[in-house]
Protein backbone atom coordinates (compact mmCIF):
# COMPACT_ATOMS: atom_id res chain seq x y z
CA UNK A 1 0.00 0.00 0.00
CA UNK A 2 0.65 3.70 -1.10
CA UNK A 3 1.96 5.96 1.49
CA UNK A 4 -0.37 8.52 2.64
CA UNK A 5 1.20 11.23 0.22
CA UNK A 6 0.45 13.80 3.02
CA UNK A 7 2.78 12.64 5.38
CA UNK A 8 5.54 14.49 3.76
CA UNK A 9 4.00 17.20 4.24
CA UNK A 10 5.39 19.77 7.15
CA UNK A 11 3.37 19.39 10.10
CA UNK A 12 4.05 23.83 10.40
CA UNK A 13 2.96 23.86 7.08
CA UNK A 14 -0.35 22.04 7.45
CA UNK A 15 -0.97 24.86 10.17
CA UNK A 16 -0.26 27.86 7.79
CA UNK A 17 -2.12 26.57 5.46
CA UNK A 18 -5.15 25.90 7.85
CA UNK A 19 -4.68 29.33 9.29
CA UNK A 20 -4.98 30.72 5.78
CA UNK A 21 -8.28 28.77 5.18
CA UNK A 22 -9.32 30.36 8.19
CA UNK A 23 -8.51 33.66 7.23
CA UNK A 24 -10.24 33.27 3.81
CA UNK A 25 -13.69 31.50 5.40
CA UNK A 26 -13.50 34.98 7.50
CA UNK A 27 -13.00 36.99 4.57
CA UNK A 28 -15.96 35.23 2.79
CA UNK A 29 -18.43 35.65 6.52
CA UNK A 30 -17.64 39.04 6.66
CA UNK A 31 -18.77 39.66 2.63
CA UNK A 32 -21.51 37.39 2.55
CA UNK A 33 -23.36 39.16 5.60
CA UNK A 34 -23.14 42.57 4.09
CA UNK A 35 -23.95 41.52 0.67
CA UNK A 36 -26.90 39.43 1.50
CA UNK A 37 -28.69 42.50 2.92
CA UNK A 38 -28.16 44.33 -0.06
CA UNK A 39 -29.25 44.34 -4.27
CA UNK A 40 -27.06 41.60 -5.55
CA UNK A 41 -27.32 40.61 -9.37
CA UNK A 42 -28.58 37.16 -10.15
CA UNK A 43 -28.32 35.06 -13.17
CA UNK A 44 -29.28 31.35 -14.29
CA UNK A 45 -25.82 29.30 -15.48
CA UNK A 46 -26.20 27.00 -18.36
CA UNK A 47 -27.11 24.24 -16.00
CA UNK A 48 -30.06 26.05 -14.69
CA UNK A 49 -28.10 26.67 -11.41
CA UNK A 50 -28.07 30.38 -9.96
CA UNK A 51 -25.41 32.26 -10.05
CA UNK A 52 -25.13 36.58 -8.22
CA UNK A 53 -22.41 38.55 -8.34
CA UNK A 54 -21.78 38.57 -4.62
CA UNK A 55 -20.42 34.38 -5.66
CA UNK A 56 -18.28 36.03 -8.27
CA UNK A 57 -16.63 38.56 -5.97
CA UNK A 58 -15.83 36.67 -3.10
CA UNK A 59 -14.11 33.93 -5.45
CA UNK A 60 -11.84 37.35 -6.43
CA UNK A 61 -11.58 38.20 -3.04
CA UNK A 62 -10.06 34.34 -1.96
CA UNK A 63 -8.23 34.13 -4.88
CA UNK A 64 -6.52 37.25 -4.31
CA UNK A 65 -5.21 36.17 -0.88
CA UNK A 66 -4.08 32.97 -2.25
CA UNK A 67 -2.33 33.96 -4.80
CA UNK A 68 -0.37 36.59 -2.47
CA UNK A 69 0.18 33.59 0.24
CA UNK A 70 0.97 30.67 -1.86
CA UNK A 71 1.73 32.09 -5.09
CA UNK A 72 2.87 28.51 -6.76
CA UNK A 73 -0.42 26.67 -5.29
CA UNK A 74 -3.17 25.78 -8.15
CA UNK A 75 -6.66 27.25 -7.42
CA UNK A 76 -9.85 25.48 -8.52
CA UNK A 77 -13.29 27.54 -7.93
CA UNK A 78 -16.87 27.03 -8.78
CA UNK A 79 -17.20 30.73 -10.80
CA UNK A 80 -13.68 31.40 -11.88
CA UNK A 81 -11.18 29.39 -14.23
CA UNK A 82 -8.29 27.06 -12.58
CA UNK A 83 -5.41 28.32 -11.88
CA UNK A 84 -2.19 26.59 -11.79
CA UNK A 85 -4.01 22.71 -12.81
CA UNK A 86 -0.99 21.19 -12.25
CA UNK A 87 0.45 22.20 -8.97
CA UNK A 88 0.32 19.45 -6.32
CA UNK A 89 -1.56 21.99 -3.51
CA UNK A 90 -4.79 23.15 -5.03
CA UNK A 91 -7.27 25.08 -3.13
CA UNK A 92 -10.52 24.70 -4.16
CA UNK A 93 -13.52 27.03 -3.22
CA UNK A 94 -17.19 27.26 -3.17
CA UNK A 95 -17.63 31.01 -1.87
CA UNK A 96 -21.76 30.26 -1.80
CA UNK A 97 -22.82 26.45 -1.69
CA UNK A 98 -26.94 26.97 -1.88
CA UNK A 99 -27.12 30.07 -3.92
CA UNK A 100 -30.35 29.28 -3.88
CA UNK A 101 -31.03 29.71 -0.32
CA UNK A 102 -28.64 32.60 -0.69
CA UNK A 103 -31.08 34.25 -3.37
CA UNK A 104 -34.19 33.24 -1.53
CA UNK A 105 -32.35 34.36 1.80
CA UNK A 106 -32.59 31.53 3.90
CA UNK A 107 -29.83 31.68 5.77
CA UNK A 108 -28.37 27.79 5.30
CA UNK A 109 -26.34 28.91 2.35
CA UNK A 110 -22.44 28.91 3.13
CA UNK A 111 -18.84 28.44 1.89
CA UNK A 112 -16.93 25.31 1.33
CA UNK A 113 -12.71 25.68 1.22
CA UNK A 114 -10.49 23.26 0.64
CA UNK A 115 -6.46 22.30 0.20
CA UNK A 116 -5.74 19.39 -1.55
CA UNK A 117 -2.51 17.81 -2.05
CA UNK A 118 -2.24 15.31 -5.00
CA UNK A 119 -5.83 14.67 -5.09
CA UNK A 120 -5.82 14.25 -0.99
CA UNK A 121 -7.37 16.86 1.32
CA UNK A 122 -4.77 18.54 4.02
CA UNK A 123 -7.37 21.17 4.84
CA UNK A 124 -11.15 22.00 4.78
CA UNK A 125 -13.59 24.31 6.28
CA UNK A 126 -17.28 25.00 6.27
CA UNK A 127 -18.98 27.98 7.30
CA UNK A 128 -22.30 29.00 7.63
CA UNK A 129 -22.48 32.60 8.55
CA UNK A 130 -26.20 33.19 8.94
CA UNK A 131 -26.12 30.35 11.37
CA UNK A 132 -23.02 31.21 13.01
CA UNK A 133 -21.58 27.92 12.72
CA UNK A 134 -18.06 26.84 11.41
CA UNK A 135 -16.07 23.73 11.20
CA UNK A 136 -12.94 23.31 10.09
CA UNK A 137 -10.04 20.12 10.28
CA UNK A 138 -6.65 19.84 9.15
CA UNK A 139 -4.68 16.31 8.30
CA UNK A 140 -3.19 14.95 11.75
CA UNK A 141 -4.66 17.89 13.36
CA UNK A 142 -8.10 17.28 13.94
CA UNK A 143 -11.53 18.49 13.31
CA UNK A 144 -12.84 21.09 15.58
CA UNK A 145 -16.23 23.79 15.53
CA UNK A 146 -16.29 26.89 17.55
CA UNK A 147 -17.03 24.86 20.80
CA UNK A 148 -13.72 22.92 20.25
CA UNK A 149 -12.57 19.51 19.26
CA UNK A 150 -15.28 16.95 17.87
CA UNK A 151 -15.17 13.32 17.95
CA UNK A 152 -17.78 11.45 16.57
CA UNK A 153 -19.31 8.69 18.82
CA UNK A 154 -20.44 6.17 16.33
CA UNK A 155 -24.54 4.78 16.78
CA UNK A 156 -25.18 2.05 18.83
CA UNK A 157 -25.80 -1.06 17.06
CA UNK A 158 -29.54 -1.56 18.11
CA UNK A 159 -30.43 2.02 16.32
CA UNK A 160 -32.67 0.52 13.37
CA UNK A 161 -32.75 2.64 10.15
CA UNK A 162 -36.03 4.54 10.95
CA UNK A 163 -34.04 5.99 14.03
CA UNK A 164 -31.21 6.96 12.34
CA UNK A 165 -31.18 10.57 11.31
CA UNK A 166 -29.69 10.50 7.62
CA UNK A 167 -28.46 13.63 5.38
CA UNK A 168 -29.19 13.43 1.57
CA UNK A 169 -28.60 15.18 -1.47
CA UNK A 170 -32.02 16.51 -3.09
CA UNK A 171 -33.24 14.08 -5.89
CA UNK A 172 -32.05 16.34 -8.83
CA UNK A 173 -28.53 15.42 -7.84
CA UNK A 174 -29.19 11.69 -7.68
CA UNK A 175 -30.38 12.05 -11.68
CA UNK A 176 -27.98 14.82 -12.88
CA UNK A 177 -25.52 12.45 -14.53
CA UNK A 178 -26.87 9.54 -16.16
CA UNK A 179 -28.37 7.32 -12.88
CA UNK A 180 -31.60 6.74 -12.98
CA UNK A 181 -32.75 7.95 -9.32
CA UNK A 182 -32.65 4.50 -7.89
CA UNK A 183 -29.89 5.43 -5.33
CA UNK A 184 -32.04 8.07 -3.87
CA UNK A 185 -35.37 5.87 -4.25
CA UNK A 186 -33.48 3.25 -2.28
CA UNK A 187 -32.06 5.22 0.54
CA UNK A 188 -35.28 7.00 0.86
CA UNK A 189 -37.27 3.96 1.00
CA UNK A 190 -34.45 2.29 3.86
CA UNK A 191 -33.86 5.58 5.61
CA UNK A 192 -37.20 7.20 5.81
CA UNK A 193 -35.90 9.32 8.69
CA UNK A 194 -34.13 11.94 6.41
CA UNK A 195 -33.81 15.51 5.76
CA UNK A 196 -32.48 17.66 2.60
CA UNK A 197 -30.51 20.80 3.53
CA UNK A 198 -27.76 22.06 1.28
CA UNK A 199 -24.32 20.49 1.32
CA UNK A 200 -22.59 23.33 3.32
CA UNK A 201 -25.01 22.76 6.41
CA UNK A 202 -25.32 19.47 5.99
CA UNK A 203 -21.97 18.49 5.99
CA UNK A 204 -21.64 20.33 8.99
CA UNK A 205 -24.51 18.51 10.57
CA UNK A 206 -23.26 15.26 10.10
CA UNK A 207 -19.36 16.28 11.22
CA UNK A 208 -20.69 17.37 14.28
CA UNK A 209 -22.95 14.61 14.85
CA UNK A 210 -26.43 15.94 14.51
CA UNK A 211 -26.65 13.41 12.05
CA UNK A 212 -25.68 10.11 11.32
CA UNK A 213 -24.46 10.14 8.19
CA UNK A 214 -25.15 11.66 4.44
CA UNK A 215 -25.47 10.33 0.93
CA UNK A 216 -24.07 12.93 -1.45
CA UNK A 217 -24.52 12.07 -5.31
CA UNK A 218 -23.92 14.11 -7.92
CA UNK A 219 -21.64 16.66 -6.38
CA UNK A 220 -19.20 19.23 -8.35
CA UNK A 221 -15.59 18.64 -6.80
CA UNK A 222 -15.89 22.04 -4.62
CA UNK A 223 -19.08 20.41 -2.97
CA UNK A 224 -16.86 17.71 -1.19
CA UNK A 225 -13.73 19.59 -0.93
CA UNK A 226 -13.84 19.93 2.97
CA UNK A 227 -16.16 17.06 3.85
CA UNK A 228 -13.77 14.20 4.02
CA UNK A 229 -10.83 15.42 5.93
CA UNK A 230 -13.80 17.04 8.17
CA UNK A 231 -15.28 13.59 8.69
CA UNK A 232 -12.19 11.82 8.77
CA UNK A 233 -10.48 14.12 11.38
CA UNK A 234 -13.71 14.20 13.30
CA UNK A 235 -12.95 10.25 13.69
CA UNK A 236 -16.09 9.32 11.24
CA UNK A 237 -15.51 7.47 7.96
CA UNK A 238 -15.86 8.84 4.08
CA UNK A 239 -16.50 6.49 1.23
CA UNK A 240 -16.37 8.02 -1.99
CA UNK A 241 -19.23 5.94 -4.08
CA UNK A 242 -19.21 7.71 -7.37
CA UNK A 243 -16.43 9.40 -9.49
CA UNK A 244 -17.43 10.34 -13.18
CA UNK A 245 -15.24 12.39 -15.57
CA UNK A 246 -17.12 14.79 -17.54
CA UNK A 247 -16.18 17.89 -19.27
CA UNK A 248 -16.57 20.05 -16.92
CA UNK A 249 -14.68 18.76 -14.26
CA UNK A 250 -15.29 15.65 -11.90
CA UNK A 251 -18.61 14.68 -10.32
CA UNK A 252 -18.82 13.17 -7.30
CA UNK A 253 -20.64 10.98 -5.09
CA UNK A 254 -19.87 9.98 -1.23
CA UNK A 255 -21.68 8.05 1.75
CA UNK A 256 -19.90 9.84 5.14
CA UNK A 257 -20.47 10.10 9.09
CA UNK A 258 -20.30 7.78 11.97
CA UNK A 259 -18.94 4.70 10.43
CA UNK A 260 -21.60 1.62 11.53
CA UNK A 261 -23.98 3.96 9.73
CA UNK A 262 -21.64 4.27 6.37
CA UNK A 263 -20.97 0.67 5.97
CA UNK A 264 -25.03 -0.01 6.45
CA UNK A 265 -25.36 2.60 3.83
CA UNK A 266 -22.59 0.87 1.18
CA UNK A 267 -23.82 -2.53 1.92
CA UNK A 268 -27.26 -1.64 0.94
CA UNK A 269 -26.52 -0.34 -2.07
CA UNK A 270 -23.62 -2.62 -3.01
CA UNK A 271 -26.62 -5.30 -2.52
CA UNK A 272 -28.63 -3.17 -5.09
CA UNK A 273 -26.06 -3.22 -7.85
CA UNK A 274 -24.51 -6.54 -7.35
CA UNK B 1 -72.54 26.55 0.17
CA UNK B 2 -72.96 27.13 3.45
CA UNK B 3 -71.53 30.60 4.73
CA UNK B 4 -67.85 30.32 6.37
CA UNK B 5 -68.99 30.23 10.02
CA UNK B 6 -65.57 32.43 10.82
CA UNK B 7 -67.47 35.52 9.25
CA UNK B 8 -69.41 35.53 12.54
CA UNK B 9 -67.30 36.39 14.65
CA UNK B 10 -66.11 39.74 15.44
CA UNK B 11 -63.34 41.40 13.73
CA UNK B 12 -62.47 43.23 17.37
CA UNK B 13 -62.62 39.30 18.93
CA UNK B 14 -59.86 38.19 15.71
CA UNK B 15 -57.59 40.94 17.20
CA UNK B 16 -58.00 40.17 20.43
CA UNK B 17 -57.17 36.20 19.84
CA UNK B 18 -53.83 37.28 17.05
CA UNK B 19 -52.84 39.66 19.81
CA UNK B 20 -53.10 36.31 22.74
CA UNK B 21 -51.68 34.32 20.00
CA UNK B 22 -48.30 36.22 19.43
CA UNK B 23 -48.11 36.49 23.02
CA UNK B 24 -48.12 32.86 23.74
CA UNK B 25 -45.61 33.08 20.69
CA UNK B 26 -43.28 35.26 22.48
CA UNK B 27 -43.45 33.31 25.31
CA UNK B 28 -42.57 29.59 24.06
CA UNK B 29 -39.94 31.90 22.12
CA UNK B 30 -38.44 33.50 25.59
CA UNK B 31 -38.55 30.03 27.32
CA UNK B 32 -37.15 28.30 23.90
CA UNK B 33 -34.19 30.37 23.85
CA UNK B 34 -33.24 29.71 27.80
CA UNK B 35 -34.36 25.76 27.67
CA UNK B 36 -32.12 25.26 24.47
CA UNK B 37 -29.04 26.34 26.36
CA UNK B 38 -29.68 24.65 29.37
CA UNK B 39 -29.35 20.69 30.24
CA UNK B 40 -33.10 19.52 29.54
CA UNK B 41 -34.75 15.73 29.99
CA UNK B 42 -35.22 13.84 27.03
CA UNK B 43 -37.28 10.88 26.58
CA UNK B 44 -38.69 8.34 23.50
CA UNK B 45 -42.71 8.64 23.52
CA UNK B 46 -44.34 5.14 22.19
CA UNK B 47 -44.09 6.06 18.78
CA UNK B 48 -40.59 6.62 19.06
CA UNK B 49 -40.39 10.45 19.00
CA UNK B 50 -38.66 12.47 21.28
CA UNK B 51 -40.10 14.18 24.22
CA UNK B 52 -38.25 16.73 26.72
CA UNK B 53 -39.07 18.19 29.98
CA UNK B 54 -38.84 21.70 27.57
CA UNK B 55 -41.87 20.54 25.39
CA UNK B 56 -43.82 19.72 28.61
CA UNK B 57 -43.17 22.77 30.61
CA UNK B 58 -43.76 25.67 27.77
CA UNK B 59 -46.76 23.88 27.05
CA UNK B 60 -47.85 24.44 30.83
CA UNK B 61 -47.37 27.80 30.44
CA UNK B 62 -49.45 28.48 27.39
CA UNK B 63 -51.91 26.58 28.37
CA UNK B 64 -51.93 28.74 31.59
CA UNK B 65 -52.27 32.16 29.78
CA UNK B 66 -54.69 30.77 27.54
CA UNK B 67 -56.95 29.55 30.58
CA UNK B 68 -56.98 32.97 32.51
CA UNK B 69 -57.61 35.02 29.45
CA UNK B 70 -59.79 32.91 27.80
CA UNK B 71 -61.14 30.77 30.12
CA UNK B 72 -64.04 28.99 27.79
CA UNK B 73 -61.76 28.06 25.20
CA UNK B 74 -60.86 24.67 24.08
CA UNK B 75 -56.96 23.71 24.25
CA UNK B 76 -55.37 20.32 22.48
CA UNK B 77 -51.63 20.00 22.77
CA UNK B 78 -49.16 17.98 21.91
CA UNK B 79 -48.01 16.75 25.45
CA UNK B 80 -50.76 17.42 27.69
CA UNK B 81 -54.70 15.94 27.49
CA UNK B 82 -57.44 18.09 25.46
CA UNK B 83 -59.08 20.58 27.49
CA UNK B 84 -63.07 21.68 26.79
CA UNK B 85 -62.75 19.61 23.94
CA UNK B 86 -66.58 20.45 22.98
CA UNK B 87 -65.65 23.78 22.39
CA UNK B 88 -66.00 26.18 19.72
CA UNK B 89 -62.96 27.86 20.08
CA UNK B 90 -59.59 25.54 20.01
CA UNK B 91 -56.54 26.66 20.78
CA UNK B 92 -54.35 23.90 19.12
CA UNK B 93 -50.42 23.85 20.07
CA UNK B 94 -46.89 22.00 19.01
CA UNK B 95 -44.70 23.81 22.04
CA UNK B 96 -41.75 22.37 19.82
CA UNK B 97 -41.87 21.02 16.34
CA UNK B 98 -39.21 19.56 15.22
CA UNK B 99 -38.59 18.10 19.21
CA UNK B 100 -35.32 16.11 16.93
CA UNK B 101 -33.64 18.64 15.71
CA UNK B 102 -34.03 21.13 18.98
CA UNK B 103 -32.30 17.95 21.07
CA UNK B 104 -29.34 17.94 18.38
CA UNK B 105 -29.40 21.50 19.18
CA UNK B 106 -29.82 22.67 14.89
CA UNK B 107 -31.90 25.89 15.13
CA UNK B 108 -34.45 24.94 12.92
CA UNK B 109 -36.90 23.66 15.07
CA UNK B 110 -40.00 26.11 16.40
CA UNK B 111 -43.10 26.29 17.75
CA UNK B 112 -47.11 26.46 16.15
CA UNK B 113 -49.76 27.80 17.72
CA UNK B 114 -53.87 27.49 15.71
CA UNK B 115 -56.82 29.14 16.94
CA UNK B 116 -59.40 27.08 15.19
CA UNK B 117 -63.43 28.09 15.28
CA UNK B 118 -65.79 25.11 14.55
CA UNK B 119 -62.76 23.58 12.29
CA UNK B 120 -61.73 26.46 10.73
CA UNK B 121 -58.83 28.53 11.65
CA UNK B 122 -59.19 32.08 12.81
CA UNK B 123 -55.53 32.58 13.65
CA UNK B 124 -51.86 31.18 13.13
CA UNK B 125 -48.64 31.78 14.40
CA UNK B 126 -45.25 29.84 13.27
CA UNK B 127 -42.01 31.08 15.34
CA UNK B 128 -38.40 30.14 14.88
CA UNK B 129 -36.96 31.38 18.07
CA UNK B 130 -32.90 30.83 16.98
CA UNK B 131 -33.61 31.78 13.33
CA UNK B 132 -35.34 34.80 15.02
CA UNK B 133 -38.81 34.21 11.63
CA UNK B 134 -41.76 34.54 13.38
CA UNK B 135 -45.11 34.79 10.47
CA UNK B 136 -48.60 35.14 11.83
CA UNK B 137 -52.31 35.18 10.55
CA UNK B 138 -55.57 36.06 11.57
CA UNK B 139 -58.99 35.68 9.33
CA UNK B 140 -59.25 38.52 7.09
CA UNK B 141 -56.42 40.76 8.84
CA UNK B 142 -53.58 39.31 6.16
CA UNK B 143 -50.44 37.24 7.20
CA UNK B 144 -47.28 38.95 8.30
CA UNK B 145 -43.40 38.43 8.84
CA UNK B 146 -41.67 40.97 11.33
CA UNK B 147 -41.26 42.98 7.92
CA UNK B 148 -44.50 43.28 7.34
CA UNK B 149 -47.87 41.88 4.77
CA UNK B 150 -47.03 38.54 3.66
CA UNK B 151 -48.09 38.70 -0.38
CA UNK B 152 -47.60 35.17 -2.24
CA UNK B 153 -46.60 36.08 -6.12
CA UNK B 154 -47.89 33.03 -7.76
CA UNK B 155 -45.02 30.70 -9.93
CA UNK B 156 -44.92 32.33 -13.60
CA UNK B 157 -46.47 29.73 -16.35
CA UNK B 158 -43.33 28.24 -17.55
CA UNK B 159 -41.16 27.32 -14.81
CA UNK B 160 -40.85 23.56 -15.00
CA UNK B 161 -41.18 20.90 -12.42
CA UNK B 162 -37.41 20.86 -11.99
CA UNK B 163 -37.08 24.62 -11.12
CA UNK B 164 -39.59 24.50 -8.95
CA UNK B 165 -38.54 24.87 -5.42
CA UNK B 166 -40.70 21.99 -3.43
CA UNK B 167 -41.01 21.60 0.57
CA UNK B 168 -41.35 17.08 1.51
CA UNK B 169 -41.93 15.74 4.72
CA UNK B 170 -39.60 13.15 5.30
CA UNK B 171 -40.73 9.87 3.93
CA UNK B 172 -41.34 8.57 7.23
CA UNK B 173 -44.40 10.99 7.45
CA UNK B 174 -45.72 9.54 4.07
CA UNK B 175 -45.79 5.93 5.57
CA UNK B 176 -46.63 6.55 9.01
CA UNK B 177 -50.56 5.71 8.32
CA UNK B 178 -50.90 2.86 5.48
CA UNK B 179 -49.73 4.54 2.54
CA UNK B 180 -46.78 2.69 1.41
CA UNK B 181 -44.70 5.99 0.45
CA UNK B 182 -45.98 6.15 -3.60
CA UNK B 183 -46.84 9.37 -3.17
CA UNK B 184 -43.42 10.56 -1.82
CA UNK B 185 -42.02 8.38 -4.34
CA UNK B 186 -44.30 10.10 -7.24
CA UNK B 187 -43.72 13.78 -5.94
CA UNK B 188 -39.65 13.68 -5.52
CA UNK B 189 -39.63 11.93 -9.03
CA UNK B 190 -41.61 14.73 -10.49
CA UNK B 191 -39.89 17.43 -8.70
CA UNK B 192 -36.27 16.47 -7.84
CA UNK B 193 -34.99 20.10 -6.58
CA UNK B 194 -37.31 19.44 -3.43
CA UNK B 195 -35.69 19.94 0.16
CA UNK B 196 -36.71 18.52 3.75
CA UNK B 197 -37.09 20.34 6.92
CA UNK B 198 -39.19 20.48 9.72
CA UNK B 199 -43.02 21.63 9.35
CA UNK B 200 -42.17 24.95 11.36
CA UNK B 201 -39.30 26.17 9.16
CA UNK B 202 -41.09 24.74 6.07
CA UNK B 203 -44.17 26.38 6.41
CA UNK B 204 -42.61 29.39 6.84
CA UNK B 205 -40.72 29.60 4.01
CA UNK B 206 -44.13 28.82 2.33
CA UNK B 207 -45.94 31.44 3.37
CA UNK B 208 -42.68 33.92 2.69
CA UNK B 209 -42.22 32.28 -0.77
CA UNK B 210 -39.28 31.21 -0.45
CA UNK B 211 -40.35 27.89 -1.43
CA UNK B 212 -42.78 27.20 -4.13
CA UNK B 213 -44.49 24.92 -2.39
CA UNK B 214 -45.02 22.13 0.41
CA UNK B 215 -46.82 18.47 0.31
CA UNK B 216 -47.13 17.36 3.79
CA UNK B 217 -48.72 14.25 4.81
CA UNK B 218 -49.16 11.81 7.89
CA UNK B 219 -49.05 14.74 9.98
CA UNK B 220 -50.91 15.52 13.60
CA UNK B 221 -53.38 18.02 14.09
CA UNK B 222 -50.95 20.41 15.97
CA UNK B 223 -48.26 20.07 13.15
CA UNK B 224 -50.75 21.59 10.62
CA UNK B 225 -52.69 24.43 13.34
CA UNK B 226 -51.38 27.61 11.55
CA UNK B 227 -50.41 26.50 7.84
CA UNK B 228 -53.69 27.15 6.10
CA UNK B 229 -54.21 30.56 7.70
CA UNK B 230 -51.34 31.70 6.86
CA UNK B 231 -51.00 30.58 3.67
CA UNK B 232 -54.35 31.65 2.64
CA UNK B 233 -54.23 35.04 4.17
CA UNK B 234 -51.17 35.41 2.10
CA UNK B 235 -53.24 34.55 -1.22
CA UNK B 236 -52.08 31.12 -1.28
CA UNK B 237 -54.11 27.98 -1.85
CA UNK B 238 -54.27 25.23 0.64
CA UNK B 239 -55.77 22.24 -0.06
CA UNK B 240 -56.43 18.79 2.09
CA UNK B 241 -55.44 15.73 0.70
CA UNK B 242 -55.56 13.19 4.42
CA UNK B 243 -57.90 13.21 6.94
CA UNK B 244 -57.91 9.76 8.37
CA UNK B 245 -59.59 8.92 12.28
CA UNK B 246 -57.42 7.55 14.32
CA UNK B 247 -57.53 6.62 18.24
CA UNK B 248 -54.87 9.01 18.94
CA UNK B 249 -56.74 12.01 16.66
CA UNK B 250 -57.21 13.11 13.32
CA UNK B 251 -54.07 12.24 10.86
CA UNK B 252 -53.42 15.20 8.07
CA UNK B 253 -51.89 15.86 4.73
CA UNK B 254 -52.00 18.91 2.71
CA UNK B 255 -50.75 20.81 -0.74
CA UNK B 256 -49.89 24.12 -0.01
CA UNK B 257 -48.28 26.91 -1.59
CA UNK B 258 -48.18 29.02 -4.59
CA UNK B 259 -51.99 28.53 -6.55
CA UNK B 260 -50.42 27.40 -9.88
CA UNK B 261 -47.93 24.87 -8.49
CA UNK B 262 -50.51 23.63 -5.76
CA UNK B 263 -53.24 22.50 -8.87
CA UNK B 264 -50.24 21.11 -10.31
CA UNK B 265 -49.09 19.22 -7.63
CA UNK B 266 -52.97 18.34 -7.13
CA UNK B 267 -53.49 16.74 -10.51
CA UNK B 268 -50.17 15.11 -10.49
CA UNK B 269 -51.28 13.20 -7.55
CA UNK B 270 -54.74 12.24 -8.46
CA UNK B 271 -53.76 11.24 -12.02
CA UNK B 272 -51.77 8.44 -10.15
CA UNK B 273 -54.67 7.39 -7.82
CA UNK B 274 -57.11 7.91 -10.38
Amino acid sequence: MATDPRTAIPPLDIERFRDCALELADEARNQLCVLHATAFEVKRKSDGSYVTSADVEIEQRLRAIIERRFPEHGIIGEELPARAPQAEFQWILDPIDGTEDFVQHMPTFGTIIGLHYRGEPVVGVTDVPLLDLRAHAAFGLGAFDQNGRLRLTDLAPGVSPAQTRLMLSARANFISHGDDGYRFDLVTRHYPNHRIYRSCYAHLCVARGQADAMVEHGNKLWDLAAVRILIEEAGGTYQMTQHLSTPSGPVLGAIFGKPSVVTKLLALLSEASG
